[in-house]
């Protein structure tokens, strides 16, 4: 007879895997600085199998390749598997809810979701370092490059701090508790090549400086939960001026999250999303209104988050 | 019948001020990072007088201007006292033991210790930060341009972040207890402009990407005290590739430095004189004498000096 979903759960053979959105290339931190969301993310389904390899089995909500070698999870899965010489293989569910190319990281949360669902499944869990390492293979599938901007936060949870990659390096920051998230993703596209484009090859030496002390700022300005410092840091001088360029309105709109009193704004990733920060829920859920009703009138469509950083990242869900 | 100098000091009317060598430009920290040296330094005496003004009676250890106007701890002392609107006046003896054009803060220690001074001989002494404005214009007669690299350290002590100017910031950030410094001085001349002329306009986009990645690592690092990523951040992409070419054998004696077991070596300040960090102080010293004796190959003279990171800035002294 065929077991069912619960009873394969409990015996610990079947996990369901939230996977929360992230927010990369946070202002002075491009590279480097990511966040994880609350309550914004895909959920996921995770088996092992006697039968090696890994097979997707349902996609929801996008349209996504299901041969495991074109998918992001599939492949993220796949180099876990080998990576720990698995005897088992895979089968998953992805229903995605974060919407591909909105700059959330929605290939990063089907990618950390798979690793994050299959340690789970095993009797001697790796670290997060290590799933980080498979899940940024899944990345390269999606952007050409194997990069830890969104997989890390995606995992760790809370605001990540990559300080190289050989050897891979991250430092999972202390929490800004009370800070609220506003994300506003236009419906425009924009291809993570475009945004890698119109970066210049070379920046003045006085901005590199400039960015290097915004970013040590802003780190510090956790380590003391020091709320003038972290305002003061968390700006960008380096990528903003030439990636706003690709959103329309990008100025106006961080103009006005200035007047609704976020403290914060910048693009999220490499766009078309961007994300304001507030000390206090009202200023942000304001914010997020007026922006909509002014995309509005520019007729551009707009979806809009309310949120908080999440303390958490993958985890599993009933 | 005048008062003997022991006397005034007992009233409150003098001060004896050391005011330590301090390293700028640490490697991933250029313009930002600065630390005090334990043991290598001036003093100074600071006197309170009813005649406004400041005048210099004394120094000893260097040629330097004796007019308060032309000096950097004059410059300092009146851009202090003109600040705090004092109804009094200040004499100074400075003796110097840092040796002027050295790259170790020898403006900077007399700028310092002449702002430190007066604030001990104040009813209600003023703010770290404020004190360092007012030894920043004694910077700037110096050097061209007010900076805190130095300043910031000498008088904080330990080490400190500089993470802008308008407004000032400065971290002082967690002590790296372990660590041992030595400093080689060799006897060549490096006029800041020169250093400054040689820095490229612009940098590529990866380096200053991976060189804000090496300070907020270096950041972190001290809060978590974290070695291994202590190490791996302390490291300078930007500015020392160029900089090196005007200190004579700097690549042979960098590699020396790792043979030695040191784990982080660099340009102090513009130069020309170099730091080096290990874990063991039998490391740093038989390395400076390794050095020394290179340097003596090639028929130039060097000073120097093992210490360590002082968590202490300017201090009286009996």
């Amino acid at each position: 007879m065929e077991k069912t979903n619960k009873e394969l759960r409990l015996r610990g053979e079947e996990v369901k895997v939230f996977c929360p959105a992230t927010v990369a290339n946070v202002n002075c931190g491009f590279d480097t600085l990511g966040f994880a969301l609350e309550g914004i993310g895909d959920e996921m389904v995770i088996r092992k199998v006697t039968t090696p390899g890994v097979t997707i089995e349902l996609i929801t909500g996008e349209k996504l390749p299901m041969e495991a070698h074109n998918n992001v999870a599939g492949v993220a899965a796949m180099a876990m598997l080998e990576g720990i010489q698995a005897d088992f293989g895979i089968t998953m569910e992805i229903h995605k809810n974060i919407r591909c190319g909105s700059g959330i990281g929605s290939s990063a949360a089907s990618a950390a979701g798979a690793v994050y669902g299959i340690n789970q499944l095993l009797d001697t869990p790796i670290s997060n370092l290590e799933l980080t390492t498979y899940a940024m293979k899944g990345e390269a599938l999606a952007s050409g490059n194997e990069h830890a901007d969104n997989v890390a936060p995606c995992i760790y949870g809370g605001t990540t701090l990559i300080t190289g990659y050989a050897p891979l390096r991250i430092i999972a920051l202390p929490p800004m508790e009370t800070v609220y998230v506003g994300i506003l993703h236009p419906h425009i596209k924009i291809a993570t090549k475009d945004a890698r484009a119109i970066l210049p090859k070379n920046v003045p030496l006085k901005d590199a400086i400039t960015q290097a002390q915004r970013l040590a700022g802003f780190v510090a300005s956790l380590y003391e939960w020091d709320k003038q410092l972290f305002v003061e840091s968390i700006q960008d001088v380096l990528v903003e001026p030439h990636r706003k360029q690709l959103i329309p309105h990008f100025d106006k709109i961080k103009t006005v999250s200035k007047e609704y009193g976020c403290m914060a704004f910048g693009i999220s990733g490499s766009g078309p999303s961007m994300f304001a920060f507030a000390f206090a829920k009202a200023d942000i859920d304001n914010y997020l209104a007026a922006s909509k009703a002014y995309y509005k009138q520019q007729n551009l469509d707009v979806d809009t988050y309310s949120s908080r950083i999440a303390n958490e990242g993958c985890r599993q869900v009933p």
